[in-house]
């Protein structure tokens, strides 16, 4: 497993990708990404659970109640939301549009369509159907493609983010790989955020795909937060074409841990990669949860750490202020005793039952070093009882103001 | 009603105030507060939620329980949060030595301490305890001692805050007034917040005030937010002496009722003036939520439009960003349908049945206008149900970054 491989998409076998520039975004940058699998694939996806969904989100729900897709359609710079009856049609037309392009029995149902950019303004389809056409045909397999389907997506993104992971599947290598966007509106139960993953996994009932999906994304991607907001866009999709070979995935729990693995390395690392692009983030905090009573009290913890902004402006300015971390673990609503919580800051414990560490030399110089990293882990144990789990935030600074601030609609 | 008053505090009949410097402050500023009564008083107080509790919120509730006070000792500085045993102790001291100074049947126990400050050190106890006599030595009536007061307990703040309402009870006039302090880790269910509130009024039980007290603060201190976070050592309190000489409050629901809008009048004043003073604040919102099914839905909407980093960076930039508006609505949690949403910026309605509404000029320059002010108001109407509320928040500013990040422990 390594992080951004110059190959993604188009590494399993049978999937081709390919971008277009549609003249959506000002900026002239490519605005469309295309990705096809050779045949009919089993396929899942997780959305936003804000209660405002996009037209795309709702069209690409229903089309994944066939349980088998083709490719992946999306655009970028404009989201297709708040946009009433015509959204919907635009984004079946966007359905329509590619298998047509593709031409080989492909149905718009097997078709799965993300948007994402500025709420509340229609598409402009009559860039985006031509945009379709010159994407389906120039697909190909191979590095460039990966890289062109992975810039198309983007929008206040700083870098494109992809990985790649390989399993050994009853003796045949199997390929997961990703790509995904998203840098601010970031926040629990997805946020701004689009995940494409293609894999050549092959699976006996497109149920199990699904409960892969769901228990990786809610490691990982439903455990990052960049600033608390929740869009109306999410989507995080998986499209499995079984051309690998192997003896398809059953409920046999080996081989679908195996694969289960794989998936979750490629949204861990993917997720990891959007907070570090978070909107103004120059620093990226683990916020590691020890001894909670529940899954549900480690995850109130770890994300009232992550989130609050006193927290993240400590990191920004390499503040190894515990009082904050404490102050967010009891407002966290979780169950806890002040007088058993420790907390660490790197290797360096600050705080044990319930009080504050009288820290000397070198211990102050460690943790003093250990603030100022690009990655810093807060860790914290509850000590009642036996669940942990990991948050991932990034600091809160200057730059993420002037982004959202100085951003006009 | 006014808003800053020269005095507050002391207009109620029977109440003096006091400050000192006890060396605390690094700055050399005052940062010892007394307020006292002329006789034991009905007592009521609301307190943080935090599960991390400072510890003169621990001793103050112990007190409270007592059912009267005599006086509220505050010290700013140093917030005796995290100090184990020992700040239980110097907690009580405090109030030993505000009892021996006041020196004329007060009990500790009639005393309710509080402390605001830097988490996790222990509180200079012979600093303070001198501190403690000099002020009780110079206590006063009027609007000097007022400020006095109101300067003392603050922290982070730039402008003392105060308030003060009169109201006509059974033919007497019962004053209330109020101090408060605050500007961030503020959040719903109190923050680094206190506020002191002292009235005249007499009530035949004490549970009386409380109510009252729980309600006003339900509408107002629990209604703003200036950064999410929750300190751990909030407290509105409440001595009312009964010297205005009207028939003690009881069930009888107008006088009550009278009572209890002033009293909530006073905290809506010092509630604004809090997050107006928010740290880094340029700007206040309100958001103004109709249309709710229930008051925990218009709740849930308010809190979230409210704390919206999205939402606030918006009105920073003064950007009408309506579509950041309806995310924060939909990710509310509260029940909502797209179709039937409406919000209105200022005087202009920008969103309606799911959809933004094409604007023009004059309405575009309305809106603009609207957007710039120092103050803008959201108002949000679900059309699903009765219940309404109104938030106050401010806006995100490099500023608030500035004091957060460059802060040092």
């Amino acid at each position: 497993m390594s992080g951004f491989l110059a190959s993604s998409l188009t590494r399993p076998k049978g999937f081709t990708a390919a971008s277009a520039t549609c003249g959506i975004k000002p900026s002239g940058k490519p605005d469309l990404a295309l990705i096809v699998a050779d045949r009919p694939c089993a396929a899942a996806g997780v959305f936003t659970r804000n209660k405002v969904k996009g037209a795309p989100v709702i069209v690409a729900r229903r089309h994944l109640r066939g349980r088998t897709a083709r490719a992946i359609v999306c655009n970028s710079g404009i989201s297709n939301v708040a946009t009433g009856k015509r959204g919907l049609d635009d984004a079946a037309a966007m359905c329509r549009a590619t298998a047509d392009a593709i031409n080989d029995g492909c149905t718009p149902r097997q078709v799965l369509p993300c948007s994402t950019g500025i709420i509340g303004r229609p598409l402009p389809m009559d860039k985006i159907l031509p945009g379709i056409a010159a994407a389906a045909g120039s697909l190909r397999r191979g590095p460039k493609a990966d890289t062109a389907a992975a810039e198309a997506i983007l929008t206040t993104d700083l870098v494109p983010k992809s990985a790649a992971a390989t399993v050994n599947i009853g003796g045949t290598k199997v390929t997961v790989a990703g790509v995904c966007k998203g840098s601010g509106m970031i926040a629990p139960n997805l946020a701004t955020m689009l995940a494409f993953i293609t894999t050549d996994a092959d699976f006996a009932e497109v149920k199990l795909l699904k409960q892969s999906l769901r228990s990786a994304t809610a490691e990982t991607f439903n455990r990052v937060t960049v600033d608390t907001d929740t869009s109306t866009s999410d989507a995080v999709l998986v499209l499995a074409n079984g051309s690998a070979g192997h003896r398809p995935i059953a409920t046999a729990r080996k081989n679908l841990d195996l694969f289960r693995g794989a998936l979750t390395e490629v949204c861990r690392e993917l997720s990891y990669q959007l907070v570090k692009d978070g909107e103004g983030a120059t620093k990226v905090f683990r916020v590691a949860v020890s001894g909670a009573k529940s899954v549900r009290d480690a995850d109130r913890v770890g994300r009232a750490v992550a989130e609050s902004p006193l927290v993240k402006t400590a990191v920004h300015g390499a503040d190894p202020n515990w009082g904050r971390i404490v102050m967010a673990v009891g407002k966290s609503g979780a169950a806890i005793y002040p007088e058993r919580l420790a907390v660490s800051i790197g290797q360096t414990r600050v705080f044990n039952n319930g009080q504050p560490l009288a820290l000397r030399d070198p211990a102050l110089q460690r943790l003093a070093q250990a603030m100022s990293q690009p990655e810093v882990t807060i860790t914290i144990d509850l000590n009642l009882g036996p669940t942990s789990c990991e948050w991932l935030g990034c600091d809160l600074s200057r730059e993420y103001i002037h982004i959202n601030a100085d951003y006009t609609t």
